[in-house]
């Protein structure tokens, strides 16, 4: 089965549409939201049981497998599917985002409010060839270009890969801006090449850039949608709220293909998804959902519930009485307060089967009131 | 159903025995592995995860679970099976080796070459009463005596539950060993006490003392088989080595009820099992397979393997090829290797899994072989 999108149901009420995704793995139902699981698992929960549950597509990341254990030993071991114990649908990104952000250090910073970690390596050289980078975790020098990135998402057979793009900071001028789009865009192509000289099966999606820029954005649309890609994410600069983000995306979803899938790239926390949704996207990651529940911070219709509180510590209930999650079906506020407080593994673990159950059910009752247009 | 033992078979060749122990929560084949879940988990898995793998006998530590969540908490939510969402067998130790170790430091400094961790609490008094010691959690004062752990284990209600004693390093001279062996024997009097005067079909062991010294242990035994406690647990210095442990065990060992179970207290290394099931013990407990595994040494029938070893970083076979655990039935040396070097939490459940089965299948080996005769 080769990738394939229909779109079910256009909701009359906005640009909120129902679809289907097909890869050789599985069905996407969109609008879906996508765990992050960046090693290859989503750090707590086991693969299988993250199928079972009904996570529809997981995505990994390029540079940190690139770095461990290597395109080599998952291509060995039968691609990523096979290495990790997957099922299901898988996407993988380009490596761009992370290098320019974890080996940088300052697009993140700027664009996450967060510092790269001490020793996640260092940019060395960016050319129009691609980035070259010192590894963080054995010190030796690798180029990433548009086609060594796309013949290490080949390497790892995902059902989704992403094109090779630059990142930059938030903070530049136009035309700080604008060579970097066309850099993009020129690396973008080079990426499309590599990949249709050897499909096998994956959907190749593009990266629109052009941050906040409207008429760099349309650019960006304009240019990218005119190639044979198969889905269009959303990346860059995303705005500084999400006032900013939802004005972006507005003006930016009406000149997409509607055949085509869209993904909003790092993009999860709930207020973002009811924002952006009514908009038009099909897809969004986040590793927000998995994060939040590793800190103890369960999801609840009724807002996130901090459950190492005092508050808890006798509570008899689970998380949410009307909720049919593992952890819920089997245990109370009580026994993972203690566990928290305990700081015992298994806590990370049952908070986050219900996080992603939760995320799971979200979306279904967002598609459900879509394809009853209340959306 | 109250507890009840059954000797199936004594081997021709040893003094090994395999036995029946059948609680109101399900049946303890033995001779068998206990795993250990000092604050009701076994950190990495959960615990009905450990139900369905074959965990026959799960221990909990009453010092820990006193301290936090507390007993009222526990007998709240309708005691600590309920608590955990554990089905199957649950025993709890009476904390008195906690207090003595933990809070107090130099026992187990000695016994076990380790030290108290900073902050672990401290005893503030021992006498005739019991043992006053501060909570490493809140500084609170507790008061802890045979009657107080009585009642805590029956909060908690553990099918098996264990008499309060009290425990002195290993180098002691034979007046202080006398002196506090009296008073053990005392402490575990008065919790056999308290423990009739509401049994609750709980099962209460006593715990055998006097070191190494064969005339105490004798001392011991005498004394405490003499009175009706439903099992005995061997507890107290174990000696300096196997072959200590070997000697005080075979002599030991004839001098208990044969119609009575007996377990051996925080012993549960391969070697120690392997010594000690043709002498006539009936179970054991020990961390050790659970904490191996999340330092990433895998348990299999050729020794541990250490999955961090770069040999393993390419492998395509399981941990054990003939294993049917749910680990080696998914995953891949190779898949396990990079988890543990990306430190992924994932990896530590993956391990434990394998370890707790691997313990129940060597254990089912043991079975076959003692009823076979050939242990």
């Amino acid at each position: 089965m080769t990738f394939q999108f229909e779109v079910l149901h256009q909701s009359t009420k906005s640009r909120a549409r129902l679809g289907r995704i097909t890869t050789a793995h599985g069905v996407i139902e969109t609008p879906n939201f996508v765990a992050v699981g960046t090693h290859g698992t989503l750090k707590a929960v086991d693969n299988s049981l993250a199928d079972d549950l009904g996570v529809q597509l997981m995505f990994c990341n390029t540079y940190h497998l690139l770095l461990q254990p290597g395109p080599d030993i998952v291509e060995q071991a039968g691609g990523l599917h096979s290495f990790i114990g997957r099922r299901g649908p898988i996407i993988t990104d380009s490596g761009g985002f992370q290098v320019f952000s974890l080996a940088g250090g300052e697009v993140a910073d700027e664009l996450k409010s967060r510092r790269a970690k001490k020793g996640e390596g260092s940019v060395l050289k960016i050319d129009e060839e691609g980035v070259l980078f010192r590894s963080y975790r054995d010190g030796r020098k690798i180029l990433l270009t548009p086609e060594s990135s796309i013949d290490a998402q080949k390497a790892f057979g995902a059902d989704i890969i992403v094109a090779f793009d630059e990142l930059l900071p938030y903070q530049v001028d136009e035309r700080a801006l604008r060579s970097s789009l066309a850099r993009t865009h020129r690396w973008e192509e080079r990426s499309l090449s590599r990949h249709l000289k050897n499909p096998r099966g994956q959907a190749l999606y593009a990266v629109l850039h052009g941050g906040v820029n409207e008429e760099l954005r349309r650019e960006s649309a304009s240019f990218l949608t005119g190639l044979p890609f198969d889905g269009f994410a959303i990346g860059g600069s995303l705005g500084k709220d999400l006032s900013e983000m939802a004005g972006m995306l507005t003006q930016l979803l009406p000149q997409l293909p509607k055949e085509k899938p869209n993904h909003l790239l790092g993009i999860g926390d709930l207020p973002s998804l009811h924002r952006s949704i009514p908009l038009g996207i099909d897809t969004f990651d986040s590793s927000y959902p998995t994060r939040a529940a590793r800190h103890g911070l369960l999801l609840t219709e009724q807002g996130p519930l901090k459950i190492d509180k005092k508050e808890h510590q006798a509570s008899t209930i689970p998380i949410c009485q009307e909720c049919s999650c593992p952890t819920c079906l089997r245990f109370s506020r009580a026994y993972l307060h203690h566990l928290f407080k305990a700081k015992e593994l298994i806590a990370y673990s049952l908070a986050t089967l219900h996080n992603l159950y939760f995320m799971i059910a979200e979306m279904k009752r967002i598609r459900l009131a879509i394809s009853d247009n209340r959306i």
